[in-house]
Protein backbone atom coordinates (compact mmCIF):
# COMPACT_ATOMS: atom_id res chain seq x y z
CA UNK A 1 0.00 0.00 0.00
CA UNK A 2 1.25 3.66 0.00
CA UNK A 3 1.75 5.23 2.76
CA UNK A 4 2.23 8.33 4.02
CA UNK A 5 4.36 9.21 7.44
CA UNK A 6 4.00 12.77 8.56
CA UNK A 7 6.97 13.27 10.99
CA UNK A 8 10.50 12.51 11.29
CA UNK A 9 10.89 12.23 15.13
CA UNK A 10 10.89 8.55 16.75
CA UNK A 11 7.66 7.92 16.02
CA UNK A 12 7.75 8.60 12.58
CA UNK A 13 10.88 6.98 12.03
CA UNK A 14 9.72 3.91 13.51
CA UNK A 15 6.73 3.39 11.67
CA UNK A 16 8.39 3.96 8.45
CA UNK A 17 11.16 1.60 8.87
CA UNK A 18 9.12 -1.04 10.16
CA UNK A 19 5.99 0.06 6.64
CA UNK A 20 9.22 -0.33 4.29
CA UNK A 21 10.17 -3.55 6.03
CA UNK A 22 6.49 -4.81 5.50
CA UNK A 23 6.82 -4.22 1.92
CA UNK A 24 4.63 -0.99 1.89
CA UNK A 25 5.60 2.43 0.00
CA UNK A 26 6.40 4.55 1.93
CA UNK A 27 7.42 8.55 1.84
CA UNK A 28 8.30 10.40 5.64
CA UNK A 29 7.10 13.80 4.87
CA UNK A 30 8.34 16.76 6.71
CA UNK A 31 8.19 20.42 6.48
CA UNK A 32 11.71 21.50 4.40
CA UNK A 33 13.75 18.23 3.28
CA UNK A 34 17.20 20.11 3.44
CA UNK A 35 16.04 21.70 6.15
CA UNK A 36 15.90 18.23 7.98
CA UNK A 37 18.92 17.07 6.75
CA UNK A 38 21.36 19.51 8.14
CA UNK A 39 19.14 19.49 11.38
CA UNK A 40 21.77 18.84 14.55
CA UNK A 41 18.90 19.45 17.49
CA UNK A 42 17.54 15.72 18.54
CA UNK A 43 13.77 15.59 18.98
CA UNK A 44 13.01 15.16 22.05
CA UNK A 45 13.36 11.50 22.27
CA UNK A 46 15.97 10.00 20.13
CA UNK A 47 19.59 11.01 18.37
CA UNK A 48 19.43 13.74 15.38
CA UNK A 49 17.74 13.29 12.00
CA UNK A 50 21.24 12.84 10.19
CA UNK A 51 22.69 10.79 12.55
CA UNK A 52 19.24 8.12 12.07
CA UNK A 53 19.63 9.04 8.55
CA UNK A 54 22.81 7.72 8.04
CA UNK A 55 21.89 4.43 9.20
CA UNK A 56 18.64 4.55 7.23
CA UNK A 57 19.64 6.08 4.16
CA UNK A 58 16.90 4.63 1.91
CA UNK A 59 13.64 6.07 3.44
CA UNK A 60 11.83 7.85 0.86
CA UNK A 61 11.69 11.38 2.37
CA UNK A 62 8.89 14.15 1.21
CA UNK A 63 7.38 17.14 1.87
CA UNK A 64 4.44 16.80 4.00
CA UNK A 65 2.51 17.34 0.54
CA UNK A 66 4.13 14.60 -1.03
CA UNK A 67 3.73 12.69 1.59
CA UNK A 68 -0.13 13.30 1.79
CA UNK A 69 -0.89 13.17 -2.11
CA UNK A 70 1.06 10.12 -2.76
CA UNK A 71 -0.40 8.25 0.15
CA UNK A 72 -3.65 5.85 0.06
CA UNK A 73 -2.87 5.25 4.20
CA UNK A 74 -1.54 8.45 6.37
CA UNK A 75 -0.10 8.17 9.63
CA UNK A 76 0.03 11.74 11.67
CA UNK A 77 3.39 11.24 14.01
CA UNK A 78 3.86 15.26 14.14
CA UNK A 79 4.51 16.81 17.46
CA UNK A 80 1.14 17.70 18.87
CA UNK A 81 1.92 21.45 19.29
CA UNK A 82 2.82 21.86 15.77
CA UNK A 83 0.36 19.84 14.36
CA UNK A 84 -2.81 21.77 12.44
CA UNK A 85 0.05 23.08 10.91
CA UNK A 86 1.47 20.49 9.60
CA UNK A 87 -1.21 19.08 8.12
CA UNK A 88 -2.49 22.18 6.95
CA UNK A 89 0.79 22.15 4.70
CA UNK A 90 -0.22 18.21 3.76
CA UNK A 91 -3.17 20.06 2.13
CA UNK A 92 -6.98 19.46 2.81
CA UNK A 93 -7.56 17.90 -0.45
CA UNK A 94 -4.63 15.23 0.06
CA UNK A 95 -6.33 14.03 3.02
CA UNK A 96 -9.77 13.73 2.23
CA UNK A 97 -11.43 10.75 2.00
CA UNK A 98 -8.07 9.22 3.63
CA UNK A 99 -7.76 7.22 6.27
CA UNK A 100 -5.74 9.27 8.74
CA UNK A 101 -4.26 7.23 11.90
CA UNK A 102 -3.52 10.17 14.28
CA UNK A 103 -0.65 8.64 16.95
CA UNK A 104 0.27 12.30 17.87
CA UNK A 105 0.10 13.52 21.62
CA UNK A 106 0.12 16.79 22.55
CA UNK A 107 2.86 16.66 24.91
CA UNK A 108 4.54 20.74 25.68
CA UNK A 109 7.91 20.51 26.76
CA UNK A 110 8.97 24.07 27.23
CA UNK A 111 8.74 24.04 30.91
CA UNK A 112 10.66 20.95 30.66
CA UNK A 113 10.19 17.21 31.88
CA UNK A 114 7.50 16.16 32.90
CA UNK A 115 5.65 17.83 29.49
CA UNK A 116 2.31 19.06 29.99
CA UNK A 117 -0.24 18.74 27.66
CA UNK A 118 -1.24 21.56 25.51
CA UNK A 119 -4.51 20.25 24.59
CA UNK A 120 -6.42 18.64 27.30
CA UNK A 121 -9.65 17.62 29.65
CA UNK A 122 -12.43 19.10 27.33
CA UNK A 123 -10.84 18.85 24.35
CA UNK A 124 -8.11 16.62 22.57
CA UNK A 125 -5.67 16.69 19.44
CA UNK A 126 -7.71 14.10 17.95
CA UNK A 127 -10.86 16.14 17.77
CA UNK A 128 -8.75 19.26 16.68
CA UNK A 129 -7.73 17.00 13.46
CA UNK A 130 -11.41 16.09 12.90
CA UNK A 131 -12.62 19.37 13.45
CA UNK A 132 -10.34 20.97 10.58
CA UNK A 133 -10.02 18.22 8.18
CA UNK A 134 -13.39 16.91 7.87
CA UNK A 135 -13.07 15.07 5.23
CA UNK A 136 -10.16 12.54 6.32
CA UNK A 137 -11.37 9.56 8.25
CA UNK A 138 -9.45 10.37 11.48
CA UNK A 139 -8.67 7.11 14.02
CA UNK A 140 -6.55 8.06 17.13
CA UNK A 141 -4.58 5.32 18.16
CA UNK A 142 -1.09 3.71 19.35
CA UNK A 143 -0.37 7.55 21.26
CA UNK A 144 -0.36 5.69 24.95
CA UNK A 145 2.79 3.38 23.47
CA UNK A 146 6.26 4.12 22.87
CA UNK A 147 7.68 4.14 19.18
CA UNK A 148 9.25 0.67 19.58
CA UNK A 149 5.69 -0.92 20.75
CA UNK A 150 3.88 0.69 18.27
CA UNK A 151 4.91 -1.92 15.37
CA UNK A 152 6.45 -4.58 17.87
CA UNK A 153 3.81 -5.32 20.68
CA UNK A 154 4.85 -8.64 21.34
CA UNK A 155 8.37 -7.33 22.72
CA UNK A 156 6.33 -5.94 26.07
CA UNK A 157 4.44 -8.88 28.34
CA UNK A 158 4.25 -11.19 24.64
CA UNK A 159 1.63 -8.77 23.54
CA UNK A 160 -0.22 -9.10 26.52
CA UNK A 161 -1.66 -5.75 26.63
CA UNK A 162 -3.76 -3.14 24.91
CA UNK A 163 -4.06 -0.22 21.87
CA UNK A 164 -7.04 1.45 21.84
CA UNK A 165 -9.42 3.30 19.03
CA UNK A 166 -11.35 6.42 18.64
CA UNK A 167 -13.18 7.76 15.94
CA UNK A 168 -16.34 9.02 14.29
CA UNK A 169 -16.30 6.52 11.31
CA UNK A 170 -17.06 2.85 12.49
CA UNK A 171 -15.37 1.07 9.38
CA UNK A 172 -12.26 3.26 9.51
CA UNK A 173 -11.59 2.09 12.94
CA UNK A 174 -12.41 -1.27 11.75
CA UNK A 175 -9.59 -1.12 8.92
CA UNK A 176 -7.18 0.19 11.31
CA UNK A 177 -7.98 -2.73 14.22
CA UNK A 178 -6.84 -4.56 11.50
CA UNK A 179 -3.72 -3.06 10.11
CA UNK A 180 -2.65 -2.71 13.84
CA UNK A 181 -3.02 -7.01 14.12
CA UNK A 182 -2.12 -8.09 10.79
CA UNK A 183 1.16 -5.54 9.98
CA UNK A 184 2.07 -4.70 13.74
CA UNK A 185 0.71 -7.86 15.51
CA UNK A 186 -1.53 -6.60 18.45
CA UNK A 187 -4.00 -8.74 19.22
CA UNK A 188 -6.32 -6.75 22.09
CA UNK A 189 -7.39 -3.67 20.54
CA UNK A 190 -10.39 -1.93 21.73
CA UNK A 191 -12.77 0.57 20.72
CA UNK A 192 -13.16 3.51 23.09
CA UNK A 193 -16.10 5.22 20.81
CA UNK A 194 -16.26 8.17 19.11
CA UNK A 195 -13.30 10.83 18.72
CA UNK A 196 -14.10 12.50 21.69
CA UNK A 197 -12.40 9.66 23.39
CA UNK A 198 -9.19 10.58 22.20
CA UNK A 199 -9.44 12.88 25.59
CA UNK A 200 -8.95 9.77 27.06
CA UNK A 201 -6.01 8.16 25.55
CA UNK A 202 -3.97 11.75 25.58
CA UNK A 203 -4.33 12.58 28.93
CA UNK A 204 -3.27 9.15 29.71
CA UNK A 205 0.30 10.33 28.86
CA UNK A 206 0.57 12.44 32.23
CA UNK A 207 0.80 8.54 33.45
CA UNK A 208 2.60 7.61 30.97
CA UNK A 209 5.82 9.79 31.54
CA UNK A 210 5.49 8.84 35.12
CA UNK A 211 5.73 5.35 34.04
CA UNK A 212 8.65 6.01 31.96
CA UNK A 213 10.02 7.39 35.44
CA UNK A 214 9.64 4.49 37.18
CA UNK A 215 11.00 1.96 34.25
CA UNK A 216 13.74 4.09 32.40
CA UNK A 217 12.74 2.92 29.32
CA UNK A 218 9.33 2.30 27.15
CA UNK A 219 9.37 -0.73 27.01
CA UNK A 220 5.73 -0.94 28.65
CA UNK A 221 2.22 -1.00 28.38
CA UNK A 222 -1.34 -1.14 29.88
CA UNK A 223 -3.85 -4.35 30.12
CA UNK A 224 -7.40 -3.73 30.71
CA UNK A 225 -8.38 -6.26 32.75
CA UNK A 226 -12.02 -6.91 32.99
CA UNK B 1 -7.20 1.13 64.28
CA UNK B 2 -9.42 4.48 64.22
CA UNK B 3 -10.27 5.20 61.45
CA UNK B 4 -11.92 8.29 59.71
CA UNK B 5 -13.58 8.09 56.40
CA UNK B 6 -14.29 11.43 55.06
CA UNK B 7 -17.05 11.67 52.33
CA UNK B 8 -20.20 9.94 52.47
CA UNK B 9 -20.77 9.09 48.38
CA UNK B 10 -20.64 5.39 47.45
CA UNK B 11 -16.94 5.49 47.81
CA UNK B 12 -16.95 6.66 51.60
CA UNK B 13 -19.67 4.49 51.94
CA UNK B 14 -18.02 1.35 50.63
CA UNK B 15 -14.95 2.06 52.39
CA UNK B 16 -16.47 2.70 55.57
CA UNK B 17 -18.46 -0.74 55.66
CA UNK B 18 -15.39 -2.70 54.81
CA UNK B 19 -13.29 -0.93 57.27
CA UNK B 20 -15.96 -1.94 59.74
CA UNK B 21 -16.17 -5.83 58.53
CA UNK B 22 -12.17 -5.38 59.16
CA UNK B 23 -12.66 -4.43 63.26
CA UNK B 24 -11.79 -1.36 62.61
CA UNK B 25 -13.54 1.53 64.86
CA UNK B 26 -14.39 4.16 62.16
CA UNK B 27 -16.67 7.41 61.98
CA UNK B 28 -17.89 8.52 58.33
CA UNK B 29 -17.77 12.08 58.44
CA UNK B 30 -19.82 14.99 56.48
CA UNK B 31 -20.47 18.29 56.86
CA UNK B 32 -23.88 18.36 58.79
CA UNK B 33 -25.45 14.48 59.71
CA UNK B 34 -28.77 15.72 59.68
CA UNK B 35 -28.46 17.33 56.08
CA UNK B 36 -27.50 14.17 54.77
CA UNK B 37 -29.73 11.67 56.69
CA UNK B 38 -32.54 13.55 54.95
CA UNK B 39 -30.99 14.48 51.36
CA UNK B 40 -32.61 12.56 48.72
CA UNK B 41 -30.93 13.54 46.12
CA UNK B 42 -28.37 10.63 45.13
CA UNK B 43 -24.52 11.91 43.97
CA UNK B 44 -23.12 11.25 40.83
CA UNK B 45 -23.06 7.15 41.08
CA UNK B 46 -25.07 5.17 43.69
CA UNK B 47 -28.43 5.20 46.08
CA UNK B 48 -29.68 8.38 47.91
CA UNK B 49 -28.37 8.11 51.74
CA UNK B 50 -31.00 7.82 53.45
CA UNK B 51 -31.53 4.79 50.87
CA UNK B 52 -28.31 3.43 51.87
CA UNK B 53 -28.53 3.72 55.47
CA UNK B 54 -31.60 1.55 55.67
CA UNK B 55 -29.87 -1.42 55.08
CA UNK B 56 -26.78 0.42 56.91
CA UNK B 57 -27.50 1.60 59.90
CA UNK B 58 -24.70 0.98 62.08
CA UNK B 59 -21.67 2.94 60.20
CA UNK B 60 -21.32 5.44 62.93
CA UNK B 61 -21.41 9.20 61.45
CA UNK B 62 -19.83 12.30 62.52
CA UNK B 63 -18.85 15.63 61.51
CA UNK B 64 -15.73 15.83 59.24
CA UNK B 65 -13.93 17.11 62.26
CA UNK B 66 -15.13 14.54 64.10
CA UNK B 67 -14.10 11.76 62.08
CA UNK B 68 -10.63 13.21 61.53
CA UNK B 69 -10.31 13.97 65.61
CA UNK B 70 -11.60 10.54 66.32
CA UNK B 71 -8.62 8.93 63.45
CA UNK B 72 -5.62 7.60 63.57
CA UNK B 73 -5.51 6.94 59.92
CA UNK B 74 -7.86 9.48 57.07
CA UNK B 75 -9.21 8.33 54.03
CA UNK B 76 -9.93 11.40 51.94
CA UNK B 77 -13.45 10.13 49.95
CA UNK B 78 -15.44 13.32 49.35
CA UNK B 79 -16.30 14.70 45.71
CA UNK B 80 -12.75 16.62 44.55
CA UNK B 81 -14.56 20.11 43.53
CA UNK B 82 -15.55 20.71 47.55
CA UNK B 83 -12.62 18.74 49.02
CA UNK B 84 -10.38 21.52 50.77
CA UNK B 85 -13.57 23.10 52.30
CA UNK B 86 -14.62 19.84 53.47
CA UNK B 87 -10.81 19.21 54.66
CA UNK B 88 -10.48 22.60 55.99
CA UNK B 89 -13.86 21.60 58.34
CA UNK B 90 -12.25 18.60 59.36
CA UNK B 91 -9.40 20.99 60.65
CA UNK B 92 -5.98 20.72 60.05
CA UNK B 93 -5.36 20.20 63.77
CA UNK B 94 -7.05 17.00 63.12
CA UNK B 95 -4.79 15.76 60.22
CA UNK B 96 -1.04 16.57 61.29
CA UNK B 97 1.19 13.82 61.35
CA UNK B 98 -1.52 11.51 60.26
CA UNK B 99 -1.53 9.50 57.30
CA UNK B 100 -4.14 11.04 54.72
CA UNK B 101 -5.10 8.65 52.28
CA UNK B 102 -6.79 10.74 49.45
CA UNK B 103 -9.09 8.45 46.77
CA UNK B 104 -10.74 11.60 45.44
CA UNK B 105 -10.98 12.89 42.26
CA UNK B 106 -11.23 16.23 40.43
CA UNK B 107 -14.79 15.05 38.35
CA UNK B 108 -16.92 17.95 37.81
CA UNK B 109 -20.07 16.93 36.37
CA UNK B 110 -21.83 20.33 36.08
CA UNK B 111 -21.59 20.10 32.21
CA UNK B 112 -22.92 16.30 32.28
CA UNK B 113 -21.32 13.55 30.92
CA UNK B 114 -18.81 12.71 30.51
CA UNK B 115 -16.95 15.23 33.23
CA UNK B 116 -14.15 17.01 32.98
CA UNK B 117 -11.29 17.56 35.79
CA UNK B 118 -11.89 20.74 37.85
CA UNK B 119 -8.16 20.56 38.32
CA UNK B 120 -5.58 19.34 35.89
CA UNK B 121 -2.45 18.90 33.98
CA UNK B 122 -0.06 21.46 35.80
CA UNK B 123 -1.40 20.66 39.20
CA UNK B 124 -3.42 18.01 40.53
CA UNK B 125 -6.00 17.13 43.60
CA UNK B 126 -3.44 15.42 45.40
CA UNK B 127 -0.68 18.13 45.35
CA UNK B 128 -3.38 20.92 46.41
CA UNK B 129 -4.21 18.87 49.76
CA UNK B 130 -0.71 18.49 50.14
CA UNK B 131 -0.05 21.91 49.42
CA UNK B 132 -2.94 23.42 51.93
CA UNK B 133 -2.31 20.76 54.63
CA UNK B 134 1.77 20.52 55.08
CA UNK B 135 1.53 18.40 58.58
CA UNK B 136 -0.47 15.18 56.44
CA UNK B 137 0.81 12.55 55.33
CA UNK B 138 -0.97 12.65 51.94
CA UNK B 139 -0.52 9.34 50.03
CA UNK B 140 -2.81 9.51 46.52
CA UNK B 141 -3.90 5.83 45.74
CA UNK B 142 -7.32 3.82 44.72
CA UNK B 143 -8.72 6.77 42.63
CA UNK B 144 -7.99 4.62 39.48
CA UNK B 145 -10.45 2.24 40.22
CA UNK B 146 -14.28 2.24 41.39
CA UNK B 147 -15.14 1.70 45.25
CA UNK B 148 -16.06 -1.97 44.96
CA UNK B 149 -12.23 -2.84 43.32
CA UNK B 150 -10.88 -0.57 46.18
CA UNK B 151 -11.92 -2.70 48.93
CA UNK B 152 -11.98 -6.11 46.63
CA UNK B 153 -9.85 -5.74 43.70
CA UNK B 154 -9.94 -9.65 43.11
CA UNK B 155 -12.82 -9.44 41.67
CA UNK B 156 -11.32 -8.21 38.95
CA UNK B 157 -9.16 -10.47 36.89
CA UNK B 158 -8.66 -12.39 40.19
CA UNK B 159 -6.65 -9.50 41.36
CA UNK B 160 -3.72 -9.22 38.42
CA UNK B 161 -3.95 -5.55 38.06
CA UNK B 162 -2.35 -2.71 39.45
CA UNK B 163 -2.97 0.19 42.57
CA UNK B 164 -0.17 3.14 41.80
CA UNK B 165 0.59 5.56 44.83
CA UNK B 166 1.62 8.97 45.22
CA UNK B 167 3.50 11.08 47.80
CA UNK B 168 6.47 12.78 49.29
CA UNK B 169 6.55 11.02 52.58
CA UNK B 170 7.98 7.30 51.77
CA UNK B 171 7.27 5.95 54.82
CA UNK B 172 3.53 6.63 54.36
CA UNK B 173 3.36 4.98 50.79
CA UNK B 174 5.21 1.90 52.78
CA UNK B 175 2.39 1.70 54.94
CA UNK B 176 -0.38 2.51 52.65
CA UNK B 177 0.76 -0.21 50.47
CA UNK B 178 0.52 -2.58 53.06
CA UNK B 179 -2.67 -1.54 54.32
CA UNK B 180 -4.06 -2.39 50.78
CA UNK B 181 -2.07 -5.62 50.45
CA UNK B 182 -3.31 -6.76 54.22
CA UNK B 183 -6.46 -5.04 54.36
CA UNK B 184 -8.44 -5.25 50.95
CA UNK B 185 -5.84 -7.98 49.21
CA UNK B 186 -3.91 -5.72 46.55
CA UNK B 187 -0.76 -7.64 45.49
CA UNK B 188 0.46 -5.10 43.08
CA UNK B 189 0.64 -1.80 43.99
CA UNK B 190 3.23 0.37 42.04
CA UNK B 191 5.00 3.88 43.83
CA UNK B 192 4.76 6.36 40.78
CA UNK B 193 7.03 8.46 43.06
CA UNK B 194 6.09 12.31 44.96
CA UNK B 195 2.46 13.53 44.75
CA UNK B 196 2.80 15.69 41.74
CA UNK B 197 2.77 12.13 40.46
CA UNK B 198 -1.17 12.48 41.43
CA UNK B 199 -1.48 13.98 37.89
CA UNK B 200 -0.73 10.82 36.24
CA UNK B 201 -3.65 8.85 37.87
CA UNK B 202 -6.24 11.74 37.88
CA UNK B 203 -5.97 12.56 34.41
CA UNK B 204 -6.55 8.29 34.08
CA UNK B 205 -10.12 9.56 34.77
CA UNK B 206 -10.35 10.85 31.63
CA UNK B 207 -9.90 7.33 30.42
CA UNK B 208 -11.72 5.42 33.01
CA UNK B 209 -14.82 6.87 32.60
CA UNK B 210 -14.71 6.13 28.85
CA UNK B 211 -14.14 2.83 29.75
CA UNK B 212 -17.00 2.61 32.13
CA UNK B 213 -18.92 3.26 29.06
CA UNK B 214 -17.35 0.61 26.98
CA UNK B 215 -18.17 -1.90 29.96
CA UNK B 216 -21.48 -0.72 31.28
CA UNK B 217 -19.81 -0.69 34.92
CA UNK B 218 -16.62 0.16 37.10
CA UNK B 219 -15.63 -4.33 37.11
CA UNK B 220 -12.56 -3.57 34.93
CA UNK B 221 -8.83 -2.12 36.24
CA UNK B 222 -5.78 -1.55 34.44
CA UNK B 223 -2.51 -3.86 34.75
CA UNK B 224 0.81 -1.92 33.65
CA UNK B 225 2.70 -4.76 31.66
CA UNK B 226 6.59 -5.00 31.28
Amino acid sequence: MRVGVLGTGIVGRTLSVKLIELGHEVIMGTRDVNALLSRQEPPPWGESFPDWRARNPDVPLGTFAEAAAHAELVFHATAGVVCLEALNAAGKSNLDGKILIDVANPLDFSQGFPPFLSVVNTDSLGEQIQGAFPGARVVKTLNTVSADVMVAPQLVGGGDHHAFVSGNDAKAKEEVTSILRDWFGWTNVLDLGDITTARGTEMLLALWVRLLGVFGNGMFNLKVVT
